[in-house]
């Protein structure tokens, strides 16, 4: 089942890739690249740290599939999507908050360190989306004064917490993907931000 | 005989990274720098992300010796010498069919399915360019509205239609070069494009 | 002993990925992120590109807890602190000539030839520098106009030239980063600098 809701999460995060490009006027090859960056970029840069290669996407090319149908499915209507479509941002959020915890799982099974696993589950949230804002010449987003990389650092933290308790690990995952979510949700609705640096 | 066009487009692609870095005044360290990375930046990320390491320029430090030779001797004639020259044109064709090639034997070597394969070649012949824009705070030009990552998939999807037929290794990777250079200098002097995503 | 001073670098390397984030008005998230970065990044890319993973900070997590430290007890007094300021070029320099060292070191443990060493001497040093300034969107000063890698270049020069005489690990050391240190400082007391490419 994590399979098939990290495959949506692919997609999800795919779509704010090409939502990006249009922006930026991109032709649809920087469409189709700035979707795979944003989709598993993150997980590629975990994986490679982790020395867990083959990567991921290698090892298993449905994650290729799924972002090339995305792009191909939602070309026709990219004139009529806007980024900060409501759908759009849950769809994020559930994306963050779920390779937020495929991160840390991965890295823990790896034998990284408590502070590490925390690390590279926001790496594996985050890192796809500051490349591709990168791509694009822009300072990431996530960087300058959003709650992102915030909101899946508490869901890592709840996930670390709760992970050598006795309890089921679905229920870890659960309370972690709630806690980002929430927190992700809030963060966008009552405008928080971290303080600036000065 | 591979290895030595694989040299030969080491420095092509040397040579344009050091025109990048003519036009955005860097000094001679960033010529150098800039000329590394697009002539080994692709291969490099193939490698990484195929776990083959030590890297390749690692393991044969040729390419190394290519580059700095390249460098060295360009630099007296750099003020002569202009991007969008017919030879460098040319050649810079030559090496994205080479390279593409490369990276879609080197991937099926390590056991990748076809779709990662054409997708690994794409790579090695263009992510090195695109690192070179970042570098100099460009969108990279390949994002935006030349045919050139097309010309490498094009090339690739011919390389990978052949691989298993009863044929010569040698006549695939021919007529794949052929067919990525061919749609190239054809995109260039019609001056084709993609469309833009909006 | 090699291994404290490491740590110090990591403190340095970190406050000035912390000032580049204050000097963007980023957040304090952005700040960690740069930090992190600055410290870690040409490390991290020497060991994926050598092979030798999980990388260093993975497998010792004191760099996490050096660059959090670092950031947590700098942020109250980063309003006060200048990029140039006297100490910070000196710590900085030193940083940059251990870097290097360490770079030459590992690579040859990998079994390197010595134009790769040098050159991942420099990677060690002046990446992590180098994807700071193209986070926040700058073409990187490494690569414009500073005697920097050219400073850890000679440094790895002398460091490879020592390495196969009979005379302690330590002197090479030494002599290796005084050698860099020195060019260093020189360039910023005398302004020196390389030719542009034109």
């Amino acid at each position: 089942m994590i399979y098939w809701f990290d495959l949506f999460g692919t997609a999800v995060f795919a779509l704010t890739g090409l939502l990006a490009a249009k922006d930026k006027k991109l032709d649809w090859y920087g469409g189709v690249v700035l979707a795979m960056v944003t989709a598993i970029g993150g997980g590629t840069f975990r994986d490679i740290a982790l020395g867990r290669t083959p990567v991921f996407w290698i090892q298993d090319d449905a994650y290729f599939w799924v972002i090339l149908s995305t792009a191909i499915i939602a070309t026709p209507f990219i004139s009529r999507m806007h980024s900060p479509g409501r759908w759009l941002v849950w769809s994020d959020a559930f994306g963050l908050a779920l390779f937020n915890v495929i991160g840390c799982q991965v890295a823990l099974a790896s034998g990284s360190s408590l502070i590490v696993a925390v690390f590279m589950g926001m790496a594996t949230g985050t890192f796809g989306g500051m490349i591709r804002d990168l791509l694009v010449s822009e300072i990431p987003l996530v960087l300058r004064h959003e709650i992102y990389a915030t909101a899946a650092l508490m869901g890592g933290i709840v996930y670390i917490a709760l992970y050598h308790l006795p309890i089921p690990s679905g229920v870890a995952e659960c309370l972690s993907m709630v806690t980002c979510v929430v927190i992700r949700i809030l963060a966008i609705n009552k405008q928080w931000s971290l303080p600036k640096l000065n």
